[in-house]
């Protein structure tokens, strides 16, 4: 019997590789990459086309969402504001106003899931997978559970009766450091992700994007495999 | 003291320039037109600028959310596919499978949603206005009520702890011919509104959107102001 088909939200990052990883065992993939303004987004669909090479996938659809560019309120699409360094790291945990950073765009997770959801409408695809983390997550408040389960609910009462469509978040309790281990025993191809907010060519080391992931890198004992631009001995230091 | 604002969505149809009616009573207007690549996006755009020129709405936005297109399942972005005539009204009310005509473009209301929450937390404002209508809705699940209230819970869920915005369906349980008459009594420009889902100069009088709001007009003794290709005598003729 053929496997049911899952959609998975690829945006070319470490999480989104590893949630590949995990749907992998159990469906088959159609891969979803938004790109929206961001400043990467050229490296970003670098990292979603080779990683969906990497598992050989054949559904694969890139949706522009370009208004939220023009929409506006992050610094991630907007130029003119800067994204900000990993000092963000020191405000609280949770979900308080000034613990977000300015990189949050806003409400964004939910139009990748809106995608995601018609897109599994139209396959009749009975899952999405996003690679959501909410502990190490800025403080976002669209990477909770609490906001996918909601979003379920909506899936539910806005699609056809005969659809049965279910976000599934196999990371939102998972640390960096477990991440990595994951994606390193499932055989996730790290060396394709792309996770820099600000560069393309080496990733910078130091936007709280690459922050993360180098501090997950090191909490795993693994050594992250894509170029960084500056000694990431000195950016660890600068965490502890 | 200033108004609170309220991004209102602005197809250009009928139910949305009620909805705009009721909504510049009490708020500030902000106008939300989303273009999908619809066969007559176009002549809603129109209707939409012709609507805010009316208000003298100042914060005006289009998005374009032609992924909708590429994603498909629906005859209003396919045109591969047939625009249903009024026969799809003898199917049940009701959200059955069968319910549901080919015109129901998967998910579509909650991606307009998203746009408009993103953009309310941008302006902060307070609310989103959507004129959506349950019962004549052709069955569409995102026209229901509990959709609604399910997304709300989602921009709670999923928006800064400091954005309170809130959708609103003023329409929701109301009969087209409550809408046009409430139309005629808030002063709304309905001469300025587009509901054809098939034709740009003069609207078709037959596709499920026109036979519609035709019954709407019939049934509160008005005359549509818009101009028709058929006679409407006939087709209202074929209703009863």
């Amino acid at each position: 019997m053929q496997k049911q088909q899952a959609v998975i939200l690829v945006s070319g990052g470490m999480d989104s590789c590893v949630t590949a990883a995990i749907a992998h065992k159990s469906y088959r993939l159609a891969f979803l990459h938004v790109t929206y303004g961001q400043r990467t987004e050229q490296r970003e669909l670098l990292a979603f086309t080779q990683i969906a090479d990497f598992y050989k996938v054949e559904d694969r659809l890139t949706v522009n969402l370009q208004h939220l560019k023009f929409i506006g309120g992050s610094s991630l699409t907007d130029e003119t504001m800067p994204i900000p360094e990993c000092g963000f790291l020191q405000s609280k945990p949770g979900c308080t106003a000034s613990a977000i950073p300015s990189t949050y765009v806003p409400f964004r997770n939910a139009h990748l899931l809106c995608s995601a959801t018609s897109w599994a409408e139209v396959l009749k695809a009975t899952k999405i997978f996003i690679g959501a983390v909410e502990e190490d997550s800025s403080g976002y408040p669209d990477c909770r559970e609490i906001f996918y389960q909601a979003f379920n609910k909506a899936i539910e009462m806005g699609t056809r009766p005969e659809t049965h469509v279910e976000i599934v978040t196999p990371l939102i309790h998972m640390k960096k450091s477990d991440i990595v281990r994951m994606g390193v025993e499932l055989g996730a191809p790290l060396h394709l992700t792309w996770s820099c907010y600000q560069q393309c060519e080496k990733a910078c080391g130091k936007c709280e994007s690459c922050v993360l992931r180098l501090k997950g890198f090191e909490g795993a004992g693994v050594k992250d495999p894509i170029p960084y631009d500056t000694q990431i001995k000195g950016v660890l230091t600068d965490l502890r």
